[in-house]
């Protein structure tokens, strides 16, 4: 890290801890996006929140976008999550996504997060790429390999629209009665309906 | 119109083209709307739009809100559409209701109008009430008496959902391969998984 050079042209020092670091700008990334949503988070603030020279931001992550992600993509495909749910038993393969998803999407950070993206998105804008690649990245590329044919990308595609609306009815729009459910109550139904998709077609 | 007197109480007077002119403010509010977006269109810009006293506005739709929903529902609940989808034969009630949907979300008017409403939502303003009230009206409450129990209502908000999701991720976010599919593609697909909602549990 000797060679990275801040605005000042100041050489910033070795760090033993890089892995830490990471994470620390990652935990700083997530916090601010949740909060400001994505448009209005610099990396400026990140770098402050997480203590470290803006530099180093881009030199471990490239860009804005791609912290983004980096700050996104774990929530969602850690290994005990999607690839977790998605790998094992067929026949409960519906149930432990079901489950997943809405255990996911009823945690603050994921829910902050996911809500600090949508303020932002709008039809052409950044916010709206990067919610595309997210969905793509972390939802539809996983499930693709567990489907039957003839369509694949439509069929996980359609999957992560449904998904995707679960979470905007439940918590952006509100409507009743999905807004109050029951997350076993949710569960339950969910299942048999994304279950019907790695069975049929 | 020379008689209409919005604030100062006095007597609004019978018009011979009372219809007209409703629909006339009807067709420039979807206009407005779909263009605007929700916050940004003025009671005052629409009543510009139809040629009409702004007073007449709110003398026939009470509010913006109850203006905006006289504008949305009738592109969706109108006798031909959701109605005329739902009612007959149970076996094709999923292929139907799903023709009519995405026929309906390809049609720019629709389109925009949707769109309108979704660059003014945020968590808790007025267009996620609006939005709410809309599904719950336009959807959720036409669909709910054809649904076998027990939980009507919630299955009926995860069909509304579903179909939000669908919109969502072909027309703003923009996820591939969904939003570059094929119409007939898409129908096909579709009907099954919808038709399942109005078959099981």
């Amino acid at each position: 890290m000797s060679d990275v050079k801040s605005t000042s042209g100041n050489t910033i020092g070795r760090r033993p801890g890089g892995e830490d670091t990471k994470s620390q700008i990652v935990a700083a990334a997530q916090a601010c996006f949740a909060q400001e949503g994505y448009d209005r988070t610099s990396l400026r603030k990140i770098a402050v929140q997480a203590g470290v020279d803006p530099a180093l931001l881009l030199h471990y992550f490239g860009s804005k976008q791609q912290l983004f992600m980096a700050a996104m993509l774990p929530l969602f495909t850690g290994p005990q999550l999607l690839p977790g749910a998605l790998e094992g038993d067929d026949k409960t393969r519906g149930l432990r996504l079901a489950t997943l998803f809405i255990t996911l999407i009823s945690e603050p950070s994921v829910q902050t997060l996911l809500l600090g993206l949508f303020k932002s998105v709008s039809s052409e804008n950044e916010a709206a790429a990067l919610l595309r690649s997210f969905v793509h990245e972390a939802v539809i590329t996983r499930i693709e390999p567990f489907l039957p044919g003839p369509n694949r990308g439509l069929q996980a595609n359609i999957i992560g629209s449904q998904l995707l609306g679960i979470f905007i009815a439940r918590y952006i729009v509100k409507i009743e009665p999905i807004a109050s459910a029951d997350t076993k109550e949710l569960i339950e139904y969910l299942a048999p309906r994304l279950q019907a998709h790695f069975e049929h077609r």
